[in-house]
This record gives structure tokens, sequence and C-alpha cells, in this order.
């Protein structure tokens, strides 16, 4: 940390989350109190601060929130910094194309997350030369030691196979440090991982390299006996490097985000999952700033239709959900892009995790899911999302969407772009046909009345494929007498 | 598939799903029609069922699920076969230990979900030498081709790195894939990985190795000129080799695990977390088939009593939460176990899609996540669960406890073992007094009333915590004349 923050990194305390700053994510997030120490240390939290640790009404938190002005994301779930971090980097030399780097510490524990290798294929794939992972193998998990203790050079094979210029490094070896992050800097077409070999609890008898000290405070006395180690603070000596201001400005404030009326004719047979995908080129087309994601289905969700219009606002992220959610939560961070992420309904389960934290994030996360429901049929229960609703709408501050025809779901995108915070866009397989006017308004949390009588006796109430249904039994009844 | 079915694999067409067969995952569930042609090769289907495919009275359906006698999990979400197979070899080597061995077909597009990786890590610490992995490196994905196309040797060296005796195989080669085989026969101490180098739609003019025909049908034309390449059939000539049949007798069935009585008093604290831990030790007790599985979290769940008591009957799954639910998924496969998995209840929502699809698996599932709701406060949101009920309620068929004490927790724990299907128990972080008598009764879908009178006018409904809080406000509501 003290290498990362008073040596490698740029930044400036002033702004921490400048859009020209380095980023450093702490994937570890339980570590967090080394976190709230170096931003003290680098004069932006003050030390009364700090102790409120965990405290009922302080935002120190036992893992780091976006609470925080210095947070980018929520961690504390493990296996999910990397991903963010992957989105970050590729957005810094792809779509801003500036100088910030992009800095992630992993436990080895953490390391076993599918997630991580998820995130390390991605990064490599995209040649994130400005992505430096640091994996702090300290041989020790929560409950016990790792499988793979101490084997740093197992650590390194995996990451090297995974693309990375993978370093061996001892991990409390300052000038070792130094020069891993100076190879780092000086490797092109790669990103770097440094398997930084470290004792946890280090220089503290009794606790250093043995189990079961996970998460408990280090005995009084014993904080004592360290503290007569140290002569006085190094406070203010310790000056950060001034980040190179070359992020462009972007302007992507809520309501910005304007498009054509749509062009349907009501009545013509069209998937709400092809509607999306116009609407997203549409989006795509106003604003160079909204992206594309999507988990090998761009074909199925549609997505294709903005890859092909501008295919520099798309990112393939292969068929890896956990990460295809991790990266479009990293693009969004400092508002640098407004992501739209699709894959099949169903298969945003797989990312329920990394959805959940994307709220805790405050992240302005749009999902899109095809396929919804039993009427996909004969591909079966595995392709089917029928628990979709129920996941979106238990995500603390969600939007969910759930358009029936071609009308509601292009708004249904465009109030997407122009709604903060996660929304869900469910989408469909059949070509059915339009029902609304291109005009028609669409509000958040407001259903229509498609059809009605004052003798009505029956409500009907139907979305997507059930609306059809629903206007069909609507005739039947009438045909009744009803 | 034909080396595997009838050279390699050892099973019999009368009892596929015998416990001493050998078993087979088909992880990339869309490739289907071949399994089910294997299978009609063997005898066990007939051509007009096979042809009944993605009909809609038809069970062989788009991908495979349960429903269908030699299927032991649903497949179709992909990179979920791997997990489920490890669980299966871990099963067949420590606690059958029998001779049948476990093949697992993945696709190369498929090995970029993370989930896969979990699983490889996990078959290397447990040397599942009696699992092969077959990776069918055709180069092409669904929307486009994948990373990596065909680049064997990376995936080699990926599989290397995990722990795998990785072997680089040409899949249209028979002579190679035998020997392949023969070699993960003798290899002891590992798993072992075939890297199979192949063509999609190999010999198919016009489709083979070319981009746009997943998930399509071949035109009959083309179909026709193939037919018109081979001279009858081959069926009945090829005969699978019988197993070996040393996987014990086990009988699991419903109502069969009894336990003694709970032996709490009414007014201690205890934590439900803890009390799970009690019963399941309990319950290990009285069933040696009673195992345990968690996520590194075992000193926080509590499932280390069990560990500790019956170490056989623990399996240590790291911190990978899709793989633990996937090797519990695949431990309980053909009632060899009966798994209970443990972790926080809020990275549960990392394995939903596993939940979901052991669902579609009818998988006799135990999961039990603690440290629910907002009172566990300090640590922060990333670790409350929040929204576990939700989506363990809308798993199909699922069944949900939220038990509040100690007596109610063990009681839950013994009803989950005697109850089929994924089960969830909510368990809490603080210890809160016992409730209820040793003896009371418990049954599932029915609460308890606690405290009541004649002239009740108010209801507080409360479970976990937030029925302590309930009581307390019974007793304000009572000071103030209520
Ligand atoms: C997804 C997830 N699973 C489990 C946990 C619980 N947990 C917190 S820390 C920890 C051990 C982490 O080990 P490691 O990554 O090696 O970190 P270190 O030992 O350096 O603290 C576990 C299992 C979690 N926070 N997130
Ligand atoms: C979790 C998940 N994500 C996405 C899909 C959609 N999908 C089905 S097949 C496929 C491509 C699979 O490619 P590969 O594994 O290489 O199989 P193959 O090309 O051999 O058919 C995709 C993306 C899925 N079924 N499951």
């Amino acid at each position: 940390m003290s290498t990362l923050f008073f040596s490698e990194m740029k930044y400036d305390v002033a702004e921490p989350k400048s859009a020209s700053a380095d980023r450093f994510i702490l994937s570890k997030g339980h570590a967090c109190p080394i976190l709230y120490a170096a931003w003290e240390e680098a004069g932006l939290l003050s030390h009364e601060q700090v102790l409120s640790l965990r405290k009922i009404d302080s935002d120190i938190e036992g893992h780091p929130t976006p609470r925080l002005n210095f947070i980018d994301v929520a961690t504390g779930s493990l296996g999910q910094g990397l991903g963010v971090a992957t989105g970050m980097a590729y957005v810094g030399k792809y779509i801003d194309k500036a100088s910030y780097r992009v800095f992630c510490l992993l436990g080895d524990g953490e390391s076993a997350e599918g997630s991580v290798w998820e995130a390390a294929a991605f990064a490599s794939i995209y040649k994130l030369d400005n992505l430096v992972a640091i994996v702090d193998v300290n041989r020790l998990g929560q409950s016990q030691a790792t499988s793979l203790g101490h084997d740093v050079e197992t650590y390194k094979a995996r990451f090297a196979a995974f693309g990375f210029n993978a370093i061996i490094v001892d991990g409390h070896n300052v000038e070792e440090l130094l020069a891993a992050y100076e190879t780092a800097r000086n490797t092109k077409g790669k990103p770097t991982a440094l398997i930084a070999k470290t004792l946890k609890g280090k220089g503290i008898e009794g606790i250093e390299n043995e189990d079961n000290w996970h998460g408990k405070p280090v005995p009084a006395e014993t904080i004592n006996a360290i503290k007569a180690r140290f002569h006085g603070s190094q406070k203010g000596k310790l000056v950060a490097q001034k980040p190179i201001n070359d992020a462009p400005a972007i302007d992507l404030h809520v309501g910005s985000i304007k498009m054509p009326a749509p062009e349907y004719k009501k009545g013509d047979k069209v998937a709400t999952r092809a509607a999306y995908g116009t609407a997203l080129a549409k989006l795509g087309d106003v604003n160079p700033r909204v992206i594309g994601l999507d988990g090998d289905t761009k074909n199925s969700t549609f997505s294709e239709k903005l890859l092909k219009k501008h295919p520099d606002q798309f990112i393939e992220c292969f068929i890896a959900e956990q990460n295809l959610v991790g990266v479009a939560v990293g693009a969004q961070c400092r508002d640098r892009t407004i992501p739209f992420t699709s894959t099949f309904a169903a298969f945003f389960t797989r990312a329920t995790d990394q959805i959940r934290m994307a709220a805790v994030s405050f992240a302005n996360l749009k999902c899109v899911g095809s396929h919804v429901g039993v009427s996909i049929g004969e591909d079966g229960p595995s392709q089917m999302a029928l628990e979709d609703l129920a996941i979106f709408r238990t995500i603390p501050g969600a939007t969910v969407f759930y358009p029936t025809d071609a009308v509601s779901a292009e708004r249904a995108t465009e109030l997407a772009a122009n709604t903060k915070g996660v929304v869900f866009i469910r989408t469909g397989r059949p070509a059915l046909p339009v029902l609304y006017d291109n005009e028609e308004p669409f509000h958040i949390g407001q259903a229509k009345v498609v059809k009605q009588s004052a003798e009505d006796k029956i409500v009907l109430v139907g979305s997507g494929v059930t609306l059809y249904e629903s206007l069909k039994a609507a005739e039947e009844l009438e045909k009744e007498g009803w």
C-alpha cells in the first residue's frame, strides 16, 4: 500500500475521483483499514475519521463503499474487484484513451473465485497493459490455510497462462515492489500481475503467519508494543504523484440522452429483443458514451445492432456473465460511460452477486435480458428466465421494465439511459404485433390500459406475451357476453 | 462420443444410473442431440424418441434434464458441468470408494466461465484422478469465434496450471483419443484434461469450421448428402463395457434421517448459526451420508462442528461459492449423499444460477446461509443477506426456513434432511434466547403464535431477530394498555 500510494500511483488528494487519476480497487475489501490508513497518510481522512471504523454513525465501515468519496465500487464480496478493474482499464485504454492506470489488490484465498479468472482472461484478450493486479499471497484464508499456501510458482503459472506478465515478488520488500511496478509500466500489450509473497501479520509476534487471526482485532498490549517501535509519524512527508490530466470531460447527466421517436407501424411483428437492439443502436448514435456489452449472445439479444453501427461502443465479454457485469460496473465508474449489458435473462442469474454489489456501489448499470418465460418452450427450462423479475425487484433501488411491444421496448431503453442506478429490461424472443403509437408517452412505474369499456367486469393483467394472451382472452370473453 | 460410449466408459443400458456405472456430464448441454444419438446407439432410446427432439410432448428437449432416466443433472447453462462432475468424482473416490469414473465434455467457448476454473482447482486440490474433462476446442462460440480460437497450447497451459494432466489430441482421431483415455486411466494423483482440437461441423461441406451455424439445423439436402456416405447403421455392434459393481448400496429415503431431540434450555442465548452447526453434527452422527460443504466460512457458519466430529463427512470447497453448490449437486446424484452447503447467505447469491439449475435437476440440495439482515451492522451491506429470501422463494419447489431460535434451527435442519429438493435455511449471527421447548413440534409451512391473549388488537409478525423485537414491542404495547 505504501509503495502504491506514495510512489507508483498518480492522484490528487483534492480530487480523489478525478477522471484522470489512477484507480485503486481493494478487491479484498475486508482489509479496508489499510486503505483508510493510506488515505489518512495522504491527507484525505483525519485520524478521528479513521478511528470511527465500524461505528454506527460512520461511513468508515467494515468494508468500503462509495459512500466514501475516494471509493469507486463497494468490495467485500470477494473476487469482484478485478472484473471492475478490467472495465476501468478497458475504458481508459480504448474509450478515454487517457494515461490513467488501474491497480487492483487481491487476496490469495480470494483468487479461488472463478470471477477472478474471467476477469484475467478479459484483461489479456484486450491487452490491458494499463492494469496491474497484485495478489497478496499470505498463505492464509478465513477459516484455514488456502489450498496453495505459499506456492507462488503456481499462482505465477496461472496468471501467465491467462495472459499476464506475472512477476513473483517479496511483498515486504520495497525495492522489489518498485522494480516490479516499473516493469509493469514498461510492459506493452499485456496486463501485469505481481504475485506478492507475504506473511499475514508480518512483524507482529504471536500473530505473524498464524492461523485464527482473520477478522480479529489485535490485542491492545500487542499494539502498544508495536507503537513503541515507531519513531513518530511520517505524515505529510509522503507526497503522491499528480495525475496527467488527459481524460476527456464527459457529461452524462440524467435527462441528457435524447433520441428520435420510434418508427414502428401498429400491427407489425417485432420481437422486443429486436426492438431493444434497434433502440440501443439509436442511443449509440446520439451519445458516443452509451456502450453495449454482451456475453457471446449478441445475435440473440440483438445488441449486435450497436456493434454493427458503432464497433467502438461495443465490448464483447465472451461467455462469462459475472465479468460481463463486472466490466460494466467498472466502465460506468466516474461517469465515464453508460453501459448496457445483455445476455439471456436466465444467465443474468449467474451475476446475481455482482448485480447486488452494483447496487451497493450505486452503479449506473443497465441489464437487458432476453428469452424470458416458459414461452421459449423447446429449449427447455435451463434457458427460460423465470426468476429474473423476483431477483431484480429485490435489488435495492433497481428499476424493472417489462415492455410488451417494440414501441414500449424502445421507450424503456431510452428511459433506462436516463435513469440512474441498476435498471433491468426484460425482453422476449417471439415477434409480436406493435401495440402502441410511436408518440405514446411511457413513464416509470406506470402500466397502460390497452382495452376497456364502461361495462367491464373482469380485469386481465398481462405483460409481454401474456398481454397478447390477455387480449385474446378478452375477445373470447366479449364473445361470451362478458 | 463414440470412443467414450463404446470403448472407454463402463455402464449398463439396463440400469443407466446404477450407483456403480461411470458418469458422463455433457456440460455443453446444447449439444444434446449427440447425447441422445449415443444412447440410441447404445440401445436405450428408440429412433422415434430421438426424432421427437424439441417436440412439445417430448422429454427429448433442446437441453438435457433428469426427466430422462440417463441424465444426472440438467445442463444448458454453460460452465456448470465440471463442478458437478468434481462432486461426483469426490464422492466416488472418498465416500463410495468405488471404481466408477466421471467424464465431462465442455465447449471451448464455455471454458471462459469462471465456474470451470473453480471446478478445475477443486479437482486438483482433491487429486481427483477418477475425473476426465474433455474440452471440445472447435474455435467457435455462438455469435463469433472464441477469444483463443484453435490455440490449444494455451488451453493446455491453463489446465496444467490448475493441476491437471493436460493432453492435446486431435478430437477427430480415434486412436489418439483412445490413447489419451488410457493415459488418463493410468494417471494417479491428478485429474486429466483432453484438449481436443476439432472442427465444428467436421466433414460437412459449407458448414465445417464456418461461423453462423451455431444452433441452426443442417439443411435437409446436406443431410441427405451425408447419409449417402454411410453404409448402414452400426447399431448393436457397439457394446459398452459393464460397470464394476463395487459402489455400496445406500438408502437415504425421505424420513430415514432421525436424530435425537434438541437439548437446549429456554432463555439460553444461542445463535441460530451455532444451533445449525450442532444439528448438522448430530445429523452426521446418525447418518454417515449426511455431508457438509463450506467455502472457507466454516468458523462463521459453524459447519466446522461437523468437520470436527466427522472429518470424512466434510468437504472444504474454499472461496468459490459456485463450485460449492456444484460439488454438492454432484454429490447428491444417484442418492449417494445428502449435502448441506453453507456460507454467508449473501454469498449464496454468487451461486444463484447453480441453485436455479439444481432445481431444474431435481437436486436434493441443502443451502444454509448465515449473517442475514441489516442487524449484522458494522460489516456493511456487502456482507448482509437482504435478497436471499426473495431469491430462494423464486426457485421452483424450494423449501425456505427462517428459524428464530436454537430449537427451531435444529428442527429446521432435521426437516431439511428429510425433505427432497432444494432447501434453504437462513441463520443469524447474534446469540439470542431459546424460545421453544425441546419437544415443540415444527412443520413445514407453519408459523408459531408465541404470545397471544383474548383481547389482542394488533398482530406482530416476526422471524429471526425481528421476532425478538416484536416481543419487546408487544411488552411496550401491553404497558401502554393495548
Ligand atoms: C464471495 C465471498 N465469499 C466469502 C467471503 C468471506 N470471507 C471474507 S475474508 C475471507 C478470507 C479471504 O482470504 P484471502 O483472500 O486470502 O484474504 P487475506 O487472508 O489476505 O485476508 C473469506 C472467506 C467473502 N467476503 N466473500
Ligand atoms: C451461462 C450461459 N451463457 C450463455 C449461453 C448461450 N450459449 C449457448 S451455446 C453458446 C456458445 C457455446 O460455445 P462453445 O462452448 O464453444 O460450444 P460449441 O461451439 O462447441 O457449441 C452460448 C453463448 C448459455 N447457454 N449459458
